[in-house]
């Protein structure tokens, strides 16, 4: 079959498709808002199927509203999946999880063209509620596939106005279909823009991601003593932003440490009461921390709770340290890996070996089944945000290396 | 008239009167809750306006709601004045301000008592709106009688129910009032709890006040880039926590090169938009500088500001120092002090000399008229609180040292 290693897929498609898509619930700069469940969320799904149906797929859909959308093989064996989430942050963008979806079923539409059947199905999964915007928890559709979480948990969800999960699910007919269950996959690819600038910086249209970082977040609390700015000499403060003076540059050098991979992002900080006039009595802030490799991640943690702690105790303030959120890292499955070099070198990209820095729906996959990911760059490695943006030969690029690591794993 | 230097003053009394005045408007812990211009506050005035009166004193207002309460001296002189204020902050202590005010009517009382006239007449005034908590502008009715602020410029300064100073001062009768404006004043000083703990740390009742610290207060506003915590290598990012690191220990460094008088606070810090999980876009901080000679001062802040560019240079990161408060140091009339000085050898008491931290009403007297400060502890330094106290015994010890202070200057 080599004139397969030709094909190539409909970049144009792709691209209207896309914008199509990224039109439902369009933002004023340029953006989507479409967060999960709410009818945009569903316009964009029934855009989607539309035209999966007149692609001659299958389709259904889960008590979790994840819809699978399934092109026949020429055998009943376990399918290959791809797919990632139509919803987006309520300022986000068109490609964002967006791009995985389209280019799946970009890859399905190349193939009907062509005339060529796999030996294996192939399917193009829609995740519920990937983002965690408006209820909560990121991942969610795919973690109840996978069993992570339960399904009552995830309806029990609710967003800022009261609404569950489990209401909006109801509501658009998800609520009586078949509950989620994982059924057997022989291997998963989930194509994504990088969500960071590394390829940009690099000038390369494709990254073949090894794995995902170990991450995790920690809340530090330093009690202090609250006085006047005016009356107290140093020597009789107890003022927690010194001891931030002490452990924040200790924290940057953890990740200094551990560089390149190594990364300590501070993103929240408060001082109490928030007067210019007052030492602050109570000092917060959240250190997130993140390495690829888990004996680095563990002595990073280790040495910023450290840093913490040293700070504090030398200067009698009473400090905590807590773990409040935890991803541990994946490595993706080598034969996936291998799949997707395979697609690289028959589509002739340039190509970096990237761990994704943050979590996704093939995350929850990747315990069940062989998983990896594809990334391309997007603009200034800026998402979450209107001004997100992948260009078409890019996008184009990325989903042809899906379909040819599709077609290799979809080998009998 | 040797006999007058064994003069004490009725500590029994003053403290009465203290807790009396602290019953208006008295809060669940303790405190005083008696902000600027409301019936609390008129309440307290009126109370103390009935001891004056029946103590013989003549009283007068102004039309910015400042009381001026004057017994008689043999001869018709300019007076030595005394007093602070008796608004509170909005969860305020029974002290500060009240003391000053109550303890230049002791001083009265004590002289009527033992039947001793002075030379000069003796003025006890209370000043309007000092804490600038209600209405934002601290020490408001002293700047105005100076004419450091105009009467105009204060009476259109609003509450955040939109209920402007001219409107309470119309409401409770002071808008007829003659304009203010300074009348010649041979001396004046200000009693008042140090709310601070060097005194407290010492063990010493009185604190000979030279001057009030020279101080100002700066905007920082660090300019980085939103991105993900997870894909963003370090190299790659523009973040503004990065810049505190470095400068922040800075800061502290410049108090410590300027130890043991040098005072820097930073009070308030944000960094948008707040997420654990993304590199801060902005950073906004305060730092208060503060210190009691004009050059050390000048040199802090100068230093403060070259460690701020110095970082954000290094990172190429845009940043902004503004100064948005400023009070320029006061040294105090020597005549005064020495008054001072002379009655804490005639009491007997210890005390220190002290340079102010906070601003006070005596700020905005002391370019019109020789005037000076007296101190006396208050525990753990605490002030601006439902906590602050000061002890009889200390309230009384101050209170004597006036007496003297005011005795001395008393003299034609």
């Amino acid at each position: 079959m080599t004139h397969l290693s030709t094909l190539r897929v409909n970049g144009d498609r792709l691209w209207q498709r896309l914008m199509a898509v990224g039109a439902v619930g369009e933002t004023a700069r340029g953006g989507s808002n479409r967060q999960a469940l709410t009818d945009q969320d569903q316009a964009a799904r029934e855009l989607f199927l539309g035209w999966a149906r007149d692609a001659g797929c299958s389709v259904r859909a889960d008590a979790a509203g994840n819809l699978f959308v399934r092109r026949a093989g020429r055998r009943e064996l376990a399918p290959v999946m791809t797919g990632s989430h139509l919803d987006t942050q309520p300022t986000g963008g068109k490609f964002d999880g967006i791009l995985g979806v389209l280019g799946g079923l970009e890859v399905i539409e190349t193939l009907n063209d062509a005339g060529v059947q796999t030996d294996r199905p192939l399917e193009v999964v829609v995740w519920t509620n990937e983002e965690g915007a408006r209820f909560d928890t990121a991942m969610m559709g795919s973690a109840v596939w996978s069993g992570a979480m339960t399904l009552e948990d995830a309806r029990a969800l609710t967003d800022r106005a009261g609404v569950s999960v489990g209401d909006e699910l109801d509501r658009l007919g998800y609520g009586a279909a078949p509950p989620p269950a994982p059924h057997e996959v022989a291997a998963a690819f989930e194509l994504h823009i990088e969500q960071g600038p590394v390829l940009e910086d690099a000038g390369i249209p494709i990254g073949v991601v090894t794995g995902v970082q170990h991450m995790s977040r920690h809340r530090i609390v330093v009690e202090g003593e609250e006085c006047h700015a005016g009356p107290t000499p140093m020597a009789l403060r107890r003022d927690p932003m010194m001891a931030l003076a002490r452990f924040l540059p200790e924290l940057y050098a953890v990740a200094d440490a551990h560089a390149p991979d190594g990364r300590v992002t501070i993103g929240f900080i408060d001082a109490r009461p928030g007067s210019g006039n007052t030492v602050p009595g109570r000092l917060e802030l959240t250190v997130d921390v993140r390495h690829p490799d888990a004996g680095r991640y563990d002595a990073m943690v280790w040495a910023c709770e450290a840093a913490v702690a040293e700070a504090c105790g030398t200067l009698g303030l009473p400090a905590t340290w807590t773990r409040f959120w935890h991803a541990p890292g994946v490595t993706f499955a080598a034969r996936c890996i291998d799949a997707v070099r395979a697609a690289v070198a028959i589509t002739g990209h340039d190509h970096l070996e990237l761990v994704s820095g943050a979590g996704h729906d093939a995350c929850n996959v990747a315990p069940l089944a062989p998983t990896s990911m594809i990334f391309v760059p997007c603009r200034d490695g800026i998402s979450h945000n209107e001004a997100e943006w992948a260009t078409p030969a890019h996008c184009a690029a990325g989903t042809d290396v899906l379909l040819h690591a599709m077609l290799h794993a979809a080998r009998a």
